[in-house]
């Protein structure tokens, strides 16, 4: 019941164990600096030559100062990044004009253990809002961190990023471009503030493949629309959600645009990867239990059916009645209502799993028992065909469990 | 620190012990019909004039027979309303054509048991969404109802509409129009799906004063913009949700409108009067141990106040951190920055209680310790200055807690 694209169909090739420094030219690396108690809390990620990059940004009014300085960097080096340095244990956001200078600090910081210019350094920032970084463990630890730098680096990478995530996150695909296998991979974290429109979710994605900025920059923002923007977990949009991509140009064929004969299967890798990395944000969404997928199909627009899918997966009472794996379909039903565009009640077709729950709007007679088992087991799928138009979209969350309520009634204590 | 109108300067009194029926030319009553296991399910408000009433409904596309069938009659019945009938434990939603049938055999019950025009009489459920009405219990236990109507029948009213509802929602107000005292009273339930522009909320309005329906039903609508559309327990607008309001016109003055001399004083203790039930219902969230109140002023528009308000009290970390008496300022500041009104954040003051925790968007040093004992008890103040207008408004939610999990993950089991 997966919606993943059929990206073999392409020859897209998933890889079971994914590393973000797979693509030539990585290298990453993940320490503890002190930020946080005793987990890892800065990371590094590195590319031997300044990459091509792109980046998309929150869209919260209050966008924490790293992310402004990684776009004036991405800006004054003509999208290019060779190295981005994250801190997970605090976000650096609404820390006013003191929050850019530790911003540009962690970068200058980092560009001279590298001996790159500050232009090329990326740095991001998760975890508690308002207050001021540690800035000297940060610079002090900048050294042995780069000095760490390996292939090998990407599971301390993944666990630098972390902050209430239960596990790492890492995806990877490959594909051929020209009869050249190009690599494209991913490392994120979650898992609260997480909505449509990025949330304190970090996402960064390598590849070896060879194409400019511009083009990358396109390639990201509509591959986010369509995986990132489409997960949630709780409706909040943080201050610091960022997704960076850096390409190292180092596979070897001719440079990918719209008009490359591979471009549909490189898009599709690349789509795959992050659609993986955005369901895995939404499985480890704080406290979850069950992955939920829910798909609209039949919708008048695209912009339309994501809406209606993004409104049910994040609806309260819908992430409680999977938890309680209870098919209450009134309630998917009531939040698609609800959802600010047009539906059509007496149109409304709804399948959990494999079982029709309602059918133009009216229950299937005693379809709910058999339909539980649909909802046991962690991953649950949702289907509402509205039958009005031919547009479709995907949405991931997560149920709304106790352990919800525990982690963020107590984040800080 | 309670927004209420400054209602006293206009000769608003509040009354201690609120009763639907306090108006002149009312009766109630309220019993088990077995739509419910134990606990009474059927309610009628009756009034023994012929009332102008006026009535607003959820936009949720799936909006429940019953509501289409009230508005049918008050349409025919040029903005009259003489009974009101409402049964809670099973919405009468998604039920398509057979669900329009029972909403209108429950009215033609009810209006043959009270010897009047069918037109006369609205119907509302609340419960359990697609599932059939129990009609023919519904229909036996309306004679009964309606023989026990009185003027003492509001607590049996009061209790027969709750669905997960902790304790009953009255209020009343009194003031003098041409000095003649006008009573204003209702009755209200939540209390999950309760978010802006309606939920399943259901409150009814009864007054003595004399007034025409186009004039109540505009007064209804601003009234209902500042309080029953300004709570939100958990973002779900429910397809049942309805507010009507019925004038006897028994007072004796002359008639009300925005002209006359009074009209200010009628409208204070109106909106007094849902203003109070629209915290009550807040109050008794799913799950809740505090009502929250956020109150935005300095916005450039009443819309974008309203809009902040909202967003933040009804932000999903706010709440939790609320439940944990943790003043977690970065919070609020993060859903005032995706409310999708325009905020400049150096410029946001914030204050819990009496305690400033933010000044220009920035934290306040060493304020969070002494601000925790604002977050305890039952009631939580947070006042927002943006500093760019001077539009104001107030919205008002409640915690989120491990009970509202538990309520809702076994909602029906």
């Amino acid at each position: 019941m997966s919606t993943i694209t059929d990206s073999d169909q392409l020859g897209v090739e998933a890889i079971a164990a994914p590393m973000i420094t797979s693509p030539r030219g990585f290298a990453a690396a993940g320490l503890h600096a002190g930020i946080k108690r005793k987990r890892k809390d800065l990371g590094l990620l590195y590319c031997h030559v300044p990459a091509a990059a792109a980046a998309v940004y929150t869209t919260n009014a209050f966008q924490a100062p790293p992310l402004g300085v990684t776009r004036e960097g991405l800006a004054a080096s003509n999208g290019r990044m060779q190295a981005l340095l994250v801190n997970s244990g605090n976000a650096n956001a609404c820390t006013g004009e003191q929050g850019w200078e530790d911003a540009r600090e962690m970068r200058r910081a980092c560009a001279q253990a590298l001996g790159i210019s500050e232009t090329l350094v990326g740095v991001t920032s998760t975890g508690v809002i308002g207050e001021r970084l540690p800035l000297e463990r940060i610079v002090d630890a900048v050294p042995p961190l780069t000095a760490s730098l390996s292939p090998q680096g990407d599971q301390d990478f993944g666990a630098a990023i972390l902050t209430t995530d239960t596990f790492t996150k890492a995806a990877e695909a490959r594909v051929k471009v020209d009869g050249q296998e190009v690599r494209i991979a991913g490392a994120a974290k979650g898992s609260g503030m997480v909505h449509p429109n990025m949330a304190t979710m970090l996402a960064f994605i390598t590849t070896d493949a060879v194409i400019e900025p511009p083009v990358l920059q396109r390639l990201l923002k509509a591959t986010t629309d369509e995986s990132f923007n489409m997960i949630t977990v709780d409706g909040d949009s943080s201050t610091n959600d960022m997704v960076t991509v850096m390409a190292s140009g180092l596979a070897g064929h001719d440079t990918l645009d719209e008009g490359h004969p591979d471009w549909g299967a490189f898009q599709s890798a690349f789509t795959d990867v992050s659609r993986r990395l955005a369901q895995m944000i939404a499985r480890d969404g704080e406290g979850a239990t069950k992955l939920v997928e829910v798909t609209v199909q039949g919708a008048e627009t695209l912009e339309g059916a994501r809406q209606a899918a993004k409104t049910v997966v994040g609806s309260s009472l819908v992430k409680t009645a999977v938890y309680g794996e209870d098919p209450n379909w009134g309630r998917l039903l009531c939040a698609l209502g609800y959802c600010g565009t047009y539906v059509d009640p007496e149109r409304v077709d709804l399948w959990v799993g494999e079982h029709q729950l309602v059918q133009r709007g009216m229950a299937v007679p005693n379809a709910e028992e058999a339909a539980k088992e649909a909802l046991v087991g962690d991953m649950v799928h949702f289907l509402l065909d509205l039958h009005q138009g031919t547009a479709a979209a995907t949405a991931w969350g997560c149920d709304l469990t106790y352990d919800y309520v525990r982690i963020n009634a107590s984040y800080r204590t």
